[in-house]
């Protein structure tokens, strides 16, 4: 299992160097989260830097605990070889951003960590899916993932799809058989949302248009489509099944559902960028990729300026969807929605 | 779509000629089912006529629901191609056993048809996710499936792995979207059920063990663990699925478990023998495939008599778990686990 401390990378413009030394992971973040504050940065850093420790407080022990929950969830036993390869891919590392945006979602609206658990368990189950069969030789055809051998490379083709078909499904059992203190008319509803997310109007749908794509002219239209089903349905589902956990209401749900199809989208265009800005190393894994390909992104289409405009629109406008709570019981997704746009790699 | 009444093959020893020229289809199973109503028979042949033409009709009405609501569950729509994948194998023409047995348990224990129309398309998209990806290269490698290409010869392997994704997931949207008349806490414990039968203490289980024994000795111990967990689980949760919809007591919902357990062991009993006892021509399939390929079969392992004296004994295993309910209202279940037993192909 990873130390949840490395889940989040170093940003490299950290303008608040007097917190750099002890809460380098964060920071960036954090920084943003402040800056929306306004006058508590500059007139009481005593305050600012509390806050600050909090926050990475709190991204710290998310991890951790979703770290030991996904453990918990797939526990080695007969067959043995699958359960090694669910947990090998499961327990690769991930930032785990879907299930922090699950808990926190489901922490806004009011619900105890508990009970969105399972649900943020079952979200990276089906991201951890979509990456083992993404990499398939059929597909993508990649070697390595989270600078680890790719699950078919370590265990073989068969036992990696079938490692991605026993994820998903566990994904729906374990929200139906562990969600504890929800009202089941919400389980069910949460898990129609997460169905519909996977499916040929979600995920499938993204990498289906994405593999079509390939050596054809795209414009913005058709590359938001890809995008949008592709990485922001999953985060989506996070959010909103976090929130439908925590009993959220109708109106707050919307809110949250706009907040996170901004963040989704955000998510991809940063990743087309640090594509083209960054290199193998500082992304852990093979940088400039969609360039040597030809492949149809944010900065090729728009320029690396605009790209990054974007960017920022993206993620002003996702906080101000949740500009309606109130701003410390919205930190976690303020913040995690600055990671999501400033993060290296 | 498939024509309904043609879901079922001609038995080719039916003792009933009398009925045979316009009742072909069922009456093997028909035959059956009355046997173990003695008297019935051989008293009054009209009854027994009645009830026959009876037991077709509910047959061949509900394959035409299922072919129907499984055709609505899947419409073509963007992104094409993936929904031409998924129809092209979900509407092949299969025998709906499976979705059978759901509507039959549901109605067993007093719930309507309708109840547990979204479970039995459920069953059959996840039996058709997992034909697909049994099919594949770095799987048993099929070129031909009930007749026709299989999915990744006629659609490509990307497009193949992702039909199954979508279909799996699909199979859980639909059932927690479109259930209705039915508690949420029941469709949520349907839910659990559904998914511990796909993964990897179910279907998925199965398969790995399967091409793991390989090449190697099996005993019996190791081929049933392969057969209930390949072949029989998703039978159970058909079943159970289908009694929890409609409104089943614990008491008989686990009655109706024991009898699904018998009936999915007996379907992959018949259908070892029916590949060492039939041509191709009579399967649709490569007949002698397990012997050819030196596969452990229960013919192979304990002789095609004994095989056909186990299959008997699970059928009236199967059918003994059922004698607390009335017969009239069990002839449904009582008349599938005769065809399973008697099938010919």
């Amino acid at each position: 299992m990873i130390k949840a401390s490395t889940c989040f990378p170093i940003p490299k413009h950290d303008h608040f160097s007097k917190f750099k030394a002890t809460h380098e992971a964060f920071s960036t973040t954090i920084q943003s989260v402040q800056c929306n504050k306004g006058a508590l940065m500059t007139e009481n850093q005593e305050v600012f830097k509390e806050t600050l420790f909090q926050f990475e407080d709190y991204v710290v022990e998310k991890a951790k605990r979703v770290n030991e929950a996904l453990d918990e969830a797939v526990p080695l036993r007969h067959p043995l070889k699958i359960h090694e390869a669910m947990r090998y891919s499961l327990l690769a590392g991930g930032k785990r951003v879907r299930p922090m945006l699950c808990i926190a979602s489901c922490e806004l609206v009011g619900g105890e960590e508990s009970v969105a658990l399972p649900m943020a368990c079952a979200i990276e189950m089906i991201h951890t899916m979509s990456l083992i069969h993404d990499d398939l030789p059929c597909m993508d055809d990649d070697d390595y993932r989270r600078g680890k051998l790719t699950n078919h490379k370590a265990f073989g083709e068969e036992i990696a799809v079938l490692a991605g078909d026993a994820l998903l499904s566990l994904a729906f059992e374990h929200v139906a058989a562990r969600t504890a203190g929800v009202s089941p008319e919400r389980v069910v509803r949460a898990v129609a949302e997460m169905g519909a997310a996977v499916g040929s109007d979600g995920l499938v749908a993204g990498q289906v248009v994405d593999i079509a794509s390939e050596g054809q002219e795209v414009d913005l239209r058709e590359l938001e489509y890809i995008h949008v089903h592709k990485t922001a349905k999953l985060l989506e589902a996070a959010v909103v099944c976090g929130a439908i956990m925590g009993g959220g209401e109708t109106v707050d749900v919307d809110r949250m559902r706009r907040y996170a199809r901004c963040v989704g989208l955000l998510f991809q265009v940063v990743d087309d960028i640090l594509d083209v800005t960054k290199s193998s190393e500082e992304l852990g894994k093979t940088a400039g990729k969609d360039l040597k390909t030809n492949k149809a992104t944010y900065p090729r289409l728009m320029g690396i300026e605009k790209a990054r405009e974007f960017a920022d629109r993206l993620v002003a406008q996702a906080k101000g969807e949740l500009s309606h709570f109130d701003s410390s019981k919205a930190a976690p997704l303020l913040g995690l929605a600055d990671y999501i746009a400033n993060r290296q790699n």
